[in-house]
């Protein structure tokens, strides 16, 4: 361009250069490289490329612009502001010319890869490019003299709008492409897939500018869902179902046992799953008040036994060592393949399984929490009925599940119930008195509070849940009612008539009960239920570091919905996690579902995960040595060979040595399994 | 190479170079680029390396070769010499190493590309190279410190065995994988398909080297299909059947508006030749005796209307100008999604149409005569319903379709008929005594020769067909009972009492008729329908030229079962085709079903087909001004507007003009229509 050309200046980019005089400013956006939307292809339909220029003198870029720099508005503008509305100050990128030197901003909406507006601190920011992207066009009718087909002349004005060597073309389409071409008068709107070859999918007639999809996170309890508008990143609905193969097995192992030792048990499985999901899309679809048709993409997570059954793929190998999984490596395919009632050319991307135990869920966390990136090191901890555990930074990343089982959920608790209205779920305990005071889900009242039995008189008081369990236990621990081998001392040892005698152990009094509340206790069978889990999770732990050659870590995100309750001093109490200020503990909330949601939003986080599973260095705890071995040191509270200086630092933990009411001790070890 | 290294020198290639002694000769062959096969690759299972080494004296090479230049035979030459028998003089490539100097002769069926047996003179050589490739691979078992899954396992013993970069695998595979790597015992043989982007398509436990491909002619009357051996390209089952949607009308434009008059009707005529197709290969799988299994490609070719109802497109706007295709361009499907039953996971590959009266058999017929690649200026005619016209040279190819309408398969025709036994196929007339003689199909006798009354006893004596109509009006013309007009003399014009009255007109009696046989006579009617069909056909061919400005080609190429029957003088003296020397006119037989059974068995031969229908002009004669004025002219026998001085050179060509009987002559002008 010439010296004399107009100077057009983008912000918020910066980008800027020098361009024909009548250029139009989304040509001139384009030949500059400046992220500026556009569906119509400059047409003055789809308005995706609204601008606002910015005039008067702009000392920082040295220019004044003048009123004049960009042509007037023009019967396209007049027509699209009149019908529709355009903001004050805004321009249609693409009918207003440049004809003097101009600073042009680009509102957030009008960039192509738009931030997702986030709702919480979370680890990465969300960057919009979907897979899916629309674009209208307008198609050459039909000459005799150069008879290409109809979809020839589609495929070559969509090519010549991409700048694509090669776009395939659905089948299932072919057949209504001819009415749909006549249909919009020769202009229709492609959605184009761009994960793999591109492809296009959907056809609508005329503009249309609608695309949606689902992330997924198939959990072996529940199913949730977000249906996502991939133009905005913007969640419409978010609803979650029971996982209809519960009827088969609480766990994914009785439902491999299903499979196993039923003649069609995998298939039931399967077509229980998918059904699922059907009645999960169908609900989404109705709380959005969106089209089917427009549902064009998913991503789906979920752990190994899920993923295989979901794929329609008997999940019999992992029932045994060594754990082979089918495939292990993210699949992109049809849903209509996966039997999911979405738009019809609906695509699915399931993110990939780490290993024969650490699911595509883990992976999903992995790309949220971005311990790859991480300069420091940490422990990102998942935890479920199976604990995935990854460690890393920069330089590497390891990962392993451990068999914490269901104790966490409170299951396995006397007193344990799922997290709902009525269940305790925080707990302190006075050092000296060695008396209780707790809080139930529904209220924010203390139970030593005037009005709390009000409070219980609507919730109920009806058991502790898994972040309960894990307070009361921490609060024990630090009142000296439990000593570090999660023995609970008698009454006389302990100094409180709370401590009462229950078979041969003791169990600590936590709610007397009344008439209408059931008494709760934790018992020392409680205790050890904790104790075995909390051990499988911190050897796993433990493991990893051992790979890596240290001893301790930065910091620890705790992921998923158990995580997001706990709290980390009483965790760290227990030594379910390492040693490290309390402070570097967080919670990533559920960041599989987050994991799935970039994967559904951003292209580049699909090769990106891909290649962070590849290179995670898998370590199967069944097949380490040294897993029993920190796995009986962890059994102690902390643990009885790490020797949790900080944590000792800032919480008391008297370490007193009970009895249980027996001479010598009346504990039975127990093992792992 | 060291100089001291052994020299290996490949028959036929002639390709050389030295290798490190004790290097197996299947892996000099793979150094030197030499074509020699394996399935198994190198494990002495599958026999395709086959070799025969050459001792003594070379002087042509200047070496000689010592009686240990290969290593002895190993066990495992013995054991497979011992169970399978191989030739004397034969070794198995990868067991035999190369030890010092060596001849190595690699026969034919030792290589990947080896040219396929050729049954008669076709204008082209078939060289194999397949989609379909087998590789037998031996898989690592599943390991829990590298929890790759299965698939990936597999995939990489693919990659590295093929030295592909990505690798499909086909979803419907993936339930049964773990099942078949084990039942094969981490050996299993994958068919490999290499038509865009490379994907497994099916899997066998252990060694298997059987696949199976059809090449399909679905034409409007007749589907024809060929089961071809693709590792040898021989054709194992040949087989034609009726196309089933001749219940819905007789022609393409019947069937037409049967689809567009009937709610439904396309999908029911798609449905119908599904059906059809699916009976077709399970006739085609009986005769060859194969394995379902195996059949795992399939090449199919037709005119645009029946692409259209067997991709299941609805063919309506091909009933009307301006004739738009959906889509014209090739297709390489899954066959289960056009509902056909081969193995699950088969491919289809439909080759392109030219236009939208130019159907993907002419461009078949293209890519067997190769017009493209012609020094002289061909003229390939495929004549049936529509005529399909090619002409060109290595400088560029027009095509067209010309309305010729079912005379020339006895349609139309007084006493025309289908080409069955007793059907009248050759005829003669004496230029002297306007006396006929004629050969019926189903005997070699003239009907002047002795025994002819017991020939037509057993075949009947019922009709004309389509040669036999050109035939009698070729020599009605010579014999000067016809004029170049078209009209049939009197009588008295003739001097022959076989010219008879029939309404305002005259016939020509060809057979006087007996008690068990009809008469037999060739109408002006007749002659006028024969007219038209031709008058179309040559006014095709010389637009074609008038494109090319020139107004004679070198050669003539007759395609298809009529133009493989016709009489090439016959055709000229009525003016069919344009003037060349009699012996330039040549028949290619079906070569519609060879362009589909290249394109089966060689993947270079769709690219190239693909590329030759790009390039190709296409002329559309319902728009060309200069088309009627042609046609006018081309009513004349041979022409009244193009000379045929080479047909004039050879031929009788008396030019009486006749009034038919009638004052001022009786012909209605009739129109092409």
């Amino acid at each position: 361009m010439a010296e004399t050309d107009p100077l057009v200046i983008f912000t918020p980019s910066g980008k800027r250069g020098r361009v024909a005089a009548g250029t139009p400013v989304l040509t001139a956006a384009r030949q500059l490289g400046v992220d500026l939307d556009s569906v119509c292809g400059g047409r003055g339909i789809c308005s995706k490329c609204q601008v606002t220029p910015s005039y008067g003198a702009h000392a920082k870029h040295g220019i004044t612009v003048r009123e004049d720099a960009l042509t007037a508005f023009n019967a396209v503008e007049e027509r699209y502001d009149r019908v529709r509305g355009l903001k004050p100050g805004r321009r249609l990128g693409c009918q207003a010319q440049v004809m003097a030197d101009v600073v042009i901003d680009v509102p957030p909406e009008s960039q192509v890869h738009k931030q997702v507006v986030r709702k919480r601190a979370e680890a990465r920011d969300i960057v919009l490019d979907p897979a899916i992207r629309l674009h209208y066009v307008e198609v050459p009718e039909p000459d005799m003299h150069a008879p290409e087909g109809d979809l020839e002349r589609l495929l070559a004005a969509l090519k010549s709008e991409m700048g694509l060597e090669t776009l395939g073309f659905d089948l299932h389409l072919l057949a209504s492409l001819q009415k749909t071409l006549r249909a919009g008068k020769w202009g229709v709107t492609a959605a184009v897939h761009r994960h793999g070859p591109p492809q296009v999918i959907a056809l609508w007639p005329g503009f249309h500018d609608k695309a949606h999809g689902i992330a997924v996170d198939i959990g072996s309890t529940t199913i949730a869902g977000h249906l996502t508008d991939l133009a905005t990143g913007e969640v419409l609905a978010s609803s979650g179902i029971m996982n209809p193969q519960i009827r088969f097995g609480e766990d994914v192992m009785s439902r491999v046992s299903h499979a196993m030792m039923n003649p069609g048990g995998a298939a039931e499985l399967t077509t229980a799953v998918r059904e699922g999901l059907n009645a999960l899309i169908d609900a989404l679809v109705e709380e959005a008040g969106i089209d089917k048709d427009t549902l064009l993409d998913s991503a789906f997570v979920m752990n190994p036994v899920m993923h295989h059954l979901f794929l329609g793929l008997d999940p019999y190998e992992l029932g045994q060592a060594p754990f082979a999984l089918a495939t292990g490596a993210a699949q992109s395919l049809r849903a209509v393949d996966l039997g999911l009632d979405l738009a019809p050319g609906a695509r699915a991307y399931v993110l990939p399984l780490i290993a024969g135990h650490v699911g595509a869920d883990a992976a999903a966390v992995a790309l949220s929490e971005q311990p790859h990136k991480s300069d420091d090191l940490v422990l990102v901890v998942d935890v479920g009925t199976n604990a995935e555990i990854l460690l890393g930074d920069r330089t590497g990343v390891q990962a392993c599940s451990s068999p914490t089982g269901p104790a966490f959920e409170g299951a396995q608790i006397s007193a344990g119930q799922r997290a709902a209205p009525g269940a305790i779920e925080r707990v302190e305990i006075d050092p000296v008195t060695k008396e209780p005071r707790f809080r139930v889900i529904g209220s924010d009242l203390w139970s030593d509070e005037p009005g709390f039995a009000e409070v219980i008189a609507e919730t109920g008081l009806t058991g502790i849940c898994g972040s309960g369990i894990i307070e009361v236990m921490a609060e024990m621990r630090m009142a000296g009612i439990v000593d570090a081998k999660g023995l609970i001392g008698t009454a006389e040892e302990t100094g409180t008539p709370r401590c009462v005698a229950d078979g041969r152990t003791q169990a600590y009094v936590l709610w007397e009960g009344d008439e209408n509340h059931p008494r709760i206790t934790v018992t020392n069978n409680d205790i050890r239920a904790i104790q075995m889990a909390k051990a499988a999770l911190y050897a796993g732990a433990r493991l990893l570091m051992d790979k890596r050659c240290v001893d301790k870590v930065d910091r620890v995100v705790l992921a998923g919905a158990f995580g997001a309750h706990i709290s980390p001093r009483h965790a760290m109490v227990l030594g379910m996690i390492p040693d490290v200020p309390l402070d570097k503990v967080t919670s990533a909330g559920n960041a599989a579902g987050t994991g799935a949601r970039i994967a559904l939003l951003n292209r580049g986080a699909r090769a990106e995960i891909e290649a962070v599973v590849r290179a995670i260095e898998k370590i199967e705890t069944a097949v380490e040595p040294r897993f029993q071995e920190h796995f009986v040191a962890a059994t102690a509270m902390p643990n009885a060979a790490d020797p949790f200086p900080l944590l000792r630092a800032a919480v008391p933990l008297p370490e007193p040595s009970f009895t249980g009411g027996e001479a010598g001790g009346g504990r039975r070890r127990r093992r792992r399994g």
